[in-house]
Formats: C-alpha cells, structure tokens, sequence
C-alpha cells in the first residue's frame, strides 16, 4: 500500500502536471501547457501526455491548481475533452480558467471548489489538503500540505518569498512551518527554477520606482508598458505609475483586459479609474496615455507586435514613444523579443529593455535562498525539484547538500520516473512514460501526431522526395515511366542532371526486378533503398524520400 | 569623386564584410561567416553576398583581414572559388585561413602578405593603411587607419582594451590617439556589440584564478575545459592551471589542434611540454589530465558531445569528472549548450558553467566604457557601429551622445545602406541589397538557394501535399484518377475523411474544365487554388501544396 507520484508533463519548466495516485483514488495537481523551444513545426502548444490519466479516469476524484499561469492551468479544457472534472482553485484561477474554457466545445462535465490559503479541505478517503500562501508572479499563488495515510506530501508548485508584495500578502512563513511540525512531511516537490540564481528574490515592490523613474523624463511622449497578462501586481504597479505622472492607462490585448476584469472584479485592483476605453481614449492627446499592451515575448500577433508593424487599429505608435520591456526572456527564446525591439527601434521608439535598465523586472521564482529558506522551513525527509530542466534539479541537489541535507534525501525525478511514498521512505517507482503532445492552436485545437512533427522536421533539414510509381490492376505497369517530384532539397533549375541521375537510377531499380515480378511493396522498398544509396554518395545529403504508387 | 563604404555581411554581428570603394579601386576588410539563427533548415552557415564584389572583381586590390575569428576570415575560401585575392593578414590569421583553405579545391590565385601592428602598408594607388593593436578574445587583433585622397577612416572591427592580457599587448592607445592627431580621421566604424554591457570589459588574466580554483579542488578527478578553439589565451590559461596542479594537458579536436599547433610555431605558446598526445595519454591516469575540447556551443559533433555521449574514441568520461565550460552562449542559442550540460549531468558529471561560477569567461568585445574610450581616441568626425544587431547601433548611439558627441555624428548603418566619404563629410549612400547566402557545409560545399530555404520553412510549418494529374501525349487524361500524396500535413491513418475530400475537390476542379480543355498549366493552377481553399475552410491551416503531371 502505497501512494504513488506520478509526472505526466515530462522533465520541464513548463507543461505542470503531477498526479497523485493511491490504491483507490488520484488527484492530479496542475494541468499546463507549454511552448515549443526553438522551432515550432507549425505547433504553437505542448500539452501534458494524459495517457496514463485515461487508463485511471475511475478513481481520478480532483484536480487542483496552485496558480494562474498558462503552465499550469490552461490545458484543463483539453483533459476536459475526455474527462469530467472537479476542478479545486482559487477563485482568480478558477475565472482565468473559465475564460480559456470559452475557446472549447463540448466538453465533459465540470465543477469549480473555491480554495484559499488556510482554508483546509478534503478529496475522497485520502486526501486532506491544507493549502498555504506564497508569492509568485501572479497573485493568490498556493502551496500544499496533502495528508495522506501513506505519508504527507508538500506540494510547493513555483513560488518565492516577497516580505513587500504589490499585490498579495507575504507568503506564510510561520503557517509552513508550523503545519511541518503538525504533520512531518516525508516529501516536498519544490520548485527548483531558481537553483542557479544566487541569494534571494528581489522584491516586485522596486518595480514602480523605476516605471515612476521612466515616466518622470517621459513627459510629451507615448508610452507603453509591456508585461505578461496574468501578471496583475506589475500591471497594479503600471496604473499606480501613470496616476502619479498624471496619465491616463489604456489596456489592450483580449487576454490581458480579461485577466485584469477578472482582478478588478475581485478587487485586486486600484486606482483603475484612470483606466479609459479605446473610444475615450482616442479623444485624448496620444502623448497623455500609459499603454498596458502584451507581447513581451514578442508573439507573433502580439498588440505590441502589432504596434511596432503599424497594424494595429486602434493604437499608433508616435515617433519618440517610450517602450518599456518588463519582462525577462524564456531563456533561448530571446531573438523573436529582439525582432520587436528592433522594429520598434527603426519606426522611432525609445525601447527600454533588462540590458539598458536595471529592475524592469523580477522574477516570479525564488533563488537559492528563497529555495533553502523554503527547504527549511517544510524540513521534510525528502526533497525532489520540479518544474525545472536537468540542469536546474543537479543544481537543486547540489545546494540542498550545501545548506546541510544529505544526498540521498534528494530525489532527482528523471526522463520518466515516479515516485513511490510508503512508510515514510521515499523511492523511485516505475517508469512512466510521456510522449510529446502538440496542439495546433488554430480554432480546432487540432493534436499533431509526432510523426507528423518528425517529417517536418526531417524536411526542414533537407526537403522532401515523392517517386510516383505507375501500376495497373495492382501490377507494375512498365510501360509508362516512374515519375519524381522534390521539393526542398535541391534547386531544380540548377540541378537538372542530378534529377536526371535521380530517374535513371529509379528506372533501373524497377528494371532489375524484371517484368514479372509484382511485389510493388518490395519494389517500393528497393527504389527507396537505391535512391538513398544514389543521393547519399552524390551529394552527401538526403532528403525524407517517398515511394508511392498511382494506379493507371 | 569620393570614397563608398559598402556592407556586404548584412546588418548582423557575423558575416563581417566590408567594402572600400574609390572610383578606380576597392579594398575589402574581412570576410566571415555567420551561423543560422534558431532552426536552421539543414544549412550550416551562412556567408556574405559576393554579388557586388563580382561586379567590380577587376578594381578589387586586395582583402584585409581583421583578426582570427570564423565570422571575420573563414568565408574566404569561397570568395577565392570566384575571384583571385590578395589577403593582407597577421602570421597567425594567415595560417588560421591556410587550416581553412585545405578543405576547398579550385580556387583562384591567391597570395598573402604579412602585415603587424604599427607597420604601414599601401595598397593601389588610393590605400595607405596603418595597424595598430587592440585587445580580443584572439591575440593579434588590429585595427586599421585607412588613409585615403578622400579622407581617413578608421575600421575598428571587434576589439576591447586589456591591460593585463594574457598573451597579448595592451591595445596601443598611446598610438591610437596619435595618429588621429595625425590623420584626423572623417569617420570610424567600431564594434557596437557591447553597447548595452556597463563598465569596461574585465581583464582575461582572471580566469586563470578561477580555473586554478576549481582544479586545486579537484584532484583525484578528470578534468575537461571547453572553450572556442582560436581562444589561444585561454587555452594557455588552462596549461598554465594544469601544469601548478601537476596535470598533463590533452587538446583534442581538429580545429583546436591545428589553431594550438600553429599557436605554437608561432612562439605564442608556453609550458606547451606538458600537452601529451592520444597515445601518451592512454598510458596515464586520466584523474591526473586535464582536457581541453570544443564544444563551447553546444555544437552537436563537437569533441564535449561525443565524450558527452559516450561515442568519442579515445577519452571515456568518468564518473564525477569535472566539466568547466569557459564561454558564453550567443544569445538566442542557449538550447543546444543547456542539451550537452544535461548529457553530461546524467553521466555523472560535475558540470560547471557561467550561472553557477563567476569569472569563468570575460566578453571579447569592449563594454560602453571601452567604446567610449576607443571613439575618444580617435574622435573622428562621424561615427559608425558595426557589427551589431539594430539593438545594439541604437544602444550605440545613445551611449555616444550620453558621451559628447551629436547624434547626427553617428551613423547608424541599418539594412543596406551605405556611406559616402567626401569632403570631410560622410553621408548615406545608395542602398547594396544583400541576399542571406547558405552553406550546407558539407564534402561539397554546397550553395542552398534562398527558394529551397523558403520551401523547408513552409513544409516545416504545415507539410506538404503533391496532387498528381495524369496526361497523355500533352493532353488530360480524364480515364485515370489523379493521385495525392502528403507529408507532414496530416496523420494520413486518422484522416482517410480528408484525404476523400481533398480527392473529391480535385477531380471535380479538373472535371470543370471539361473534357476538351488542355491548357494543363491552368489547370494546374486552378486544381491549386481549388484545393487552398478546401483545405482552409475544413481544416484551417494549409500546407505547400504543388501540383504536378505525370506522363502516361
């Protein structure tokens, strides 16, 4: 008897998902999307491989999200496809999910508990969970103590300590302590993003002081202020900044205004009377405005994109406006956020980004300080990093010996390994493994099977052959000549004794099987094979190369 | 009668070219590759556009060549498979090219003339040039008075100041300034790349502090340092670390090993006693070697990444080794190094890289503080940042006006622009478009056209579909069903439903045209522009699509 931890978004800073399985019952905490690195092959999101959570759908009780963050909520309403749901979060969380449900149809039956910090609640037999208050980049972030007869678990999602919050309270440092002593966690998954920043977090409280900087020498021009739209405390701090310069703010973007409806809604924000609608706005001198806009990424059709394109139709930018980035770069994802500067750059913007400015922004995850105070503070007998790369869970361990636990109480959570709690000892159980899942997310939501993702890749490396075979009545037909299409590989024009080389050496692999023989999957095998062959001592180089039949 | 500046690299902080141009002759300064930005569509590198070059191939006197760098020198070969150069050089860039020039065949004369700092040289009848040192990441770094009957320029290509190097001279500031007071040099054009880093850049001499750190406490344990292969200074360094803490040196890579030998033979090299080849270095313990290899970058078939992966043939990693990786990511390209980090953590590796230990690189390029001190001792006229991204040319100008000069004395060289030097005064001249120019840096050496590029992008994102029309003898032939075939677009299995309904549009386009009308190409066409717009009603999304025949 056991209670097993299972990690269904794979080794990543993103795509949260962690399912907590006993005998008879699960729960699942967290259900993210993620972003594709580097090329994207058409996909725009990754989603947790829900493989596993279908072959248990009988006893999954729950799911509960510890903050609104796309990473770990927003790919609910995929699950929600498959499976009927009772969804624990935060009322913020809970109205950021619904508005990303609204992009869905027919899904299966859903139900919302409201959770808050202190606020202790119940799933099934097994699970007594108490939720507890921390700081991250989006307000009423949660930890957990989940109870269980196998052992108590912490469940400390991302997180880190900020003493003079913007929006929130401080996380609660004596509650985390106190609920350790209370119920003797044998394990805490912790977030360990932060394990190669060194000290603490800074506090987002510095923040206004250098938008109020920026905005005192910006008098007479535009500005706009870019942040990610679930980051309600730096948008606080950009309101509060335009009402002291005597500005009125603009907020355009679907997902930003809505995630700021919803804060207003429960009260997060102030001062948003000096919040105007586009129509009023455009009453007002451009240069008297604070624009709140996303795209600190620099997505594609982002309205700061937009902006910097001169496309956007309701906001121009004026020669001379203020840009301000405030926001870091996804590490590895920086060149698409340097093509908006540069945009912006060459139709005249004044762009303030981390290089030029010191504290345009903080970071939501706490540093090595934050993630040994933490460590401390839950003192279980286990510690395993989550929600980060290889690299970050070494480091992790590396400082967990450090600040005075042993090695073998940290727990690296690999490639495709759970865990096992039982009698208060903590170990590796079996393996279970994720695939990748990618979402097209054009109107359809469409999955993209990784087969497909893997041929795009192969002929974005070096394009793509079709050999076209004829046959009639299921029989090679030699009389009509095979015929080969290329794209992506070579430049036709330039090249046509390669194509040439390409047909003679198709027509005799045809050839050699004589007129009889009518195998045409071993035919397709063999001109496959042949042609390889050919291209590879040719040009060094081949392509994904396809042997297909038309039929006469 | 004037003097043109022409950039034939692009805006770019690689593919460094530039081109010196009086109305009877021309000079070239550098000729680099440059490496593809994120997804890299099966192309190595990238090379400047030759075009111009062709067209005035008989006023071209020769190349110079800045220092030993790949995105300054290495694209030479190919400029030499067109035309015959020139190529005035530091001893230790010639024999850098030489190592380079072994891998092309047929190329055109070419000659080498040996040029130091401080030594002035003529070229034609319109070039008098004076080298004079600076500091970099490679030792003989120069930069260049160019004299010319239309003013003097200064082209101050990649540079920072070290007064402590490790190999080199401190850069001759003393020089520097003297011979504007002598030339009072029109324009410079300096690297800009440091433009957003504060300060000056710090001195190479300590990292031999930190290497001599991490060694003292790792005995008993291999060792490997990574860092690029012309990084001569740093090499030394790590010989220098080896040889206080009794270890042996192994250099392993073709590129490091030839860079080091030719280091060598040019006496640049000390304490090189202690490097052993392959075969001594079987017979030692390998906890008492120290290994220096590529693989800085992440590069997949680097020397690192195949110990990395346990496929090198001659050095096995042992548990807990040491892996110190002493150079920073180019910005944007994170994602392979953090890939080979990761391989090493899970082989046990002690991995130690620039998040995690202070001072295990210093920039090649001057900070604001050095720009600043480089454009206040020559103070030119005009000034104008290369070797820059648009971000950084802003940062550039900003940082001069911050610093005394007038903006309109900085030029800033967006695109395709080019200067004008005449009468003591530089403008912008007409506009030299320049094409991205890929290499697959295969055996061959092959040139991807910039079509085949956009095919790999397009199939990359969404596939693609060939519909094949039968004809006989020129004509439709409306007895034989045309055929489609797809890669990448779909997961043909999970979708016969479209792959109908694709067939279905397209025989009812052809079947439109009736039976008689045999303008193929137009139907061709239509039969293409049919299916679009199929394929985006139904799935919202629409992959390459080409159309062909095939002759029955």
């Amino acid at each position: 008897m056991s209670l097993k931890i299972i990690n269904l978004g794979g080794v990543s800073v993103q795509r949260n998902m962690f399912v907590y399985e006993t005998p008879d019952e699960a729960i699942i905490f967290d259900c993210g999307i993620g972003f594709p690195e580097v090329s994207n092959y058409g996909v725009d999101i990754l989603i947790p491989d829900f493989t596993y959570l279908y072959q248990i759908k009988d006893k999954i009780k729950a799911l509960v999200l510890t903050h609104g963050h796309d990473d770990h909520y927003s790919a609910t309403p995929f699950l929600l496809q498959k499976i009927p749901l009772k969804i624990y979060a935060h009322p913020l969380v809970r109205e950021f999910l619904k508005n990303k449900i609204e992009d869905f149809k027919d899904l299966k039956d859903y139900s919302f508990n409201d959770i808050a910090p202190g606020i202790e609640f119940t799933i099934g037999k097994n699970f007594k969970i108490i939720p507890y208050r921390v700081n991250h980049s989006v307000p009423n972030t949660l930890g957990f103590y989940i109870v269980t007869p196998f052992g108590t678990v912490v469940h400390q999602s991302d997180f880190k300590f900020d003493f003079t919050p913007v929006m929130d309270k401080p996380a609660d440092v004596r509650e985390i302590a106190s609920l350790s002593k209370q119920y003797k966690p044998v394990l805490m998954l912790s977030d360990g993003l932060g394990s190669t920043s060194d000290g603490f977090t800074e506090t987002e409280m510095k923040i206004e002081e250098t938008f109020d900087s920026i905005l005192s020498s910006s008098q007479g021009k535009q500005v706009f202020i870019t942040t990610i739209s679930s980051n309600i405390s730096r948008i606080q701090q950009a309101i509060n900044s335009a009402k002291k310069f005597g500005r009125k703010v603009v907020i355009s973007g679907r997902s930003i205004e809505q995630n700021v409806e919803v804060a207003v809604n429960q009260g997060l924000i102030k001062n948003n009377e000096i919040v105007v609608e586009d129509f009023e706005a455009k009453k007002l001198p451009p240069e008297t405005l604070l624009y709140i806009l996303p795209g600190t990424y620099g997505q594609e059709n982002s309205g700061l994109s937009r902006v910097a394109e001169g496309r956007h139709k309701q906001i121009k930018l004026k020669e001379g406006a203020v840009v301000i980035f405030s926001g870091d770069p996804i590490p590895g994802m920086e060149a698409p956020i340097d093509t908006l500067i540069e945009k912006l750059v060459l139709r005249g913007a004044e762009v303030i980004y981390s290089q030029l400015q010191d504290d345009l922004h903080v970071s939501g995850h706490g540093s090595r300080g934050d993630l040994a105070l933490m460590a401390h503070l839950v003192s279980p007998k286990y510690l395993c990093p989550i929600g980060s790369s290889i690299k970050h869970i070494r480091a992790y361990r590396d400082l967990m010996v450090d600040s005075g636990f042993n090695q073998d109480q940290i727990i690296e959570l690999l490639d495709t390994d759970s865990m096992v709690v039982s009698e208060n000892v903590v170990k590796k159980g079996e393996q279970y493994p994720v695939k990748e899942i990618y979402v097209d997310n054009n109107q359809t939501k469409t999955l993209v099977e990784d087969i497909v993702i893997k041929d795009r890749k192969l002929m974005s490396e070096s394009g793509v052959i079709f050999v076209v075979i004829p046959v009639r009545g299921g029989k090679l037909d030699t009389k009509t000549n095979p015929e080969i299409y290329t794209r992506g590989y070579i430049y036709v024009k330039e090249n046509l004794s390669l194509i040439k080389g390409m047909k003679n050496n198709v027509e005799s692999t045809i050839k050699s099987f004589g007129k009889d023989n009518n195998d045409i999957q071993q035919i397709k095998k063999s001109v496959e094979k042949s042609l390889n062959k050919h291209l590879y001592k040719r040009v060094g180089e081949v392509p994904i190369i396809v042997v297909e039949t038309i039929e006469l």
